[in-house]
């Protein structure tokens, strides 16, 4: 730290992100990105004339991207607005709608990030447990005083909300935005985008870095009324209109176009998890009933971070967080049907030695 | 604005991107791009291998990146972070290196950004008038009370600071950051790099968008000592760890690599400055000598802001600033011969009238 940096900034703990190793070839079941390459339609993307225009600046408001987003899901321009990954619009989203009278709400296990955002912009929160289960419960959330932060399905657990008890969140809290990350939706689970044009408070955030594979290209879009939009562009044009590079503009349009490709990837990963869930619980794990691209399992025998370390020696790279509640679990991402062999190979010669 | 936003942002007005029309083609001279591609070694690049590889989140430490960027400027990985753009790596300055007790402090004509970082951080900022020849006046510096961020060249002006008038600032302003944008010093000027050794509160910020053709991939970054750097990375890992894609660190490193090509394409751009300051000059306009990729020009005989829609009308596209002390001038970037001709033709034209 230099003796420049902002008092109010001297606490700040970073985010940790997961490990992206560079020693070895790893199984790499740790940071949920996708087994499958994304829609081949990005190699006509990836062309010389593509590479020619990188000269000229992106377009500032990703108009052929946010056209064709708005087809994919049936909405109007007004109600989007894309980020360099999701995270960067839910910082957007916690300099917008929290501040020292309006603290961030949210899980006391859930994205570990929402814990940063707040902190870097010095906004106090509170955190809500989880149920011992794991669930959140929504009574919980009603007359939350502050803008809530719900990630659904959550991470690490997995586990999803319905459409009826996210009605209940977003209609005892009228004065605060609710902010559904659905970063882990298109695994199964149900999407809050349909109720939008029916809540004022309702902001969504999804990304292209898990069902979309395109987490080395950052792209994450919020939708929401046009209101709640209009406050996200003005945070995004004061600090990078340009957030969008032209290639990921042009990817994220690509990637949107191949549906049947989407389905195809995101069924398999649901066809993965079951067997690998099945596979887990065989040799003894109790496995989180998942929504997402990962499953939280824990073995009553064996404790989670020594599970994390074996599992790294034998070049399998899960998710361990060394957290109160959850330090005998470990996040592994459901990744391709030989992956999830090798885990479970893996895992069998740990437990059998 | 929705009733959610947070008060302390309701005024806050948004940065103003220079036109990036769709109505039809022109020659676009008013947001600094260069008219070349960038080096051919983009195109291997964007391979296929690269494109399946998008599935994976990229390397929040951009280390091939950074080892080529030290190589070609002689410094240390600790000395280097990289951001979304240079605008990125200027947000994270202002919040890192101020507050309320820490005012930033900038010409009154300059890079409009800085103003709108400082409001949406909500730092008070003190401007500081440039002389009347639109020189910024060293002693105008000393002791200035905030953290200074000088673009040098300086924008939408196109004049440099001396390594000795920079040295001044810096020694003039032991307890607080200078940050000198060098976003334009691949024109002829003179970088301060070689100096971030000798002073703890140098803090250099230049970008790939202008020498370096890539303004569509988003890229630039922040060279200091390590303290200043290790403050920024806090931030930059508080706000977005993953904030440089794969493609874009990759092509950065590509025309890194490429010296020659950024030498003839500076070169090139360097003469047509002077080929279009003769130009201009002979059509009997004023033009500020200038360091950077553009030059600030007007015509006794001709309003700034009507002879900006003149041009616009004959498809010539150059940035008017409606603003205090430079309404008369026009901002014209320096294309290529080609383009400087078809702009003063237009001029010619309009002026002959």
């Amino acid at each position: 730290m230099s003796r420049y940096l902002s008092k109010r900034l001297e606490d700040l703990e970073e985010y940790v992100p997961g490990e992206q190793p560079r020693d070895k070839k790893y199984i790499k079941l740790n940071t949920n990105e996708s087994p499958f390459p994304p829609s081949p339609a990005v190699y006509e993307v990836l062309s010389r004339s593509a590479a020619d225009n990188l000269r000229l600046y992106s377009d500032p408001c990703c108009t052929s991207l946010t056209e064709t987003l708005c087809g994919v899901y049936g909405l109007k321009p007004e109600n989007v607005v894309f980020g360099n990954g999701s995270d960067e619009i839910l910082s957007f989203a916690f300099t917008a709608f929290c501040d020292s009278d309006t603290p961030a709400v949210f899980a006391d296990i859930t994205y570990g990030f929402y814990k940063v955002f707040a902190a870097l912009n010095c906004i106090p929160f509170r955190q809500i447990p989880l149920k011992s289960d794991f669930s959140i419960c929504p009574e919980d959330y009603i007359n939350a005083g502050g803008t809530i932060f719900i990630a659904n399905p959550n991470a690490p657990t997995g586990l999803i909300l319905t459409e009826s008890e996210i009605r209940r969140i977003l209609e005892g809290n009228p004065d605060n935005v609710v902010v559904i990350d659905e970063a882990y939706i298109d695994f199964g689970g149900q999407s809050m985008l349909p109720l939008i044009g029916e809540y004022k408070n309702l902001l969504i955030v999804q990304t292209f870095s898990k069902s979309r594979s395109l987490a080395g290209a950052r792209l994450g879009f919020a939708a929401g009324c046009p209101e709640l939009i209009a406050d996200l562009q003005k945070i995004r044009n004061s600090n990078n209109p340009y957030n969008i590079n032209r290639l990921t503009q042009a990817l994220g349009e690509a990637v949107l176009k191949d549906n049947e490709y989407f389905i195809k990837c995101t069924s398999e990963i649901i066809k993965n998890r079951t067997y690998m869930t099945d596979g887990l619980k065989s040799l003894g794990f109790s496995v989180i009933p998942s929504s997402a691209n990962f499953v939280f399992a824990k073995h009553e025998a064996y404790d989670g971070g020594m599970l994390y370390r074996a599992l790294k020696n034998k070049g399998v790279l899960v998710r361990h967080f060394d957290a109160p509640r959850i330090s005998q679990y470990n996040r592994i991402t459901v990744g391709s049907k030989a992956e999830a062999d090798a885990l479970l190979k893996a895992a069998d010669e740990i437990l059998r030695m």
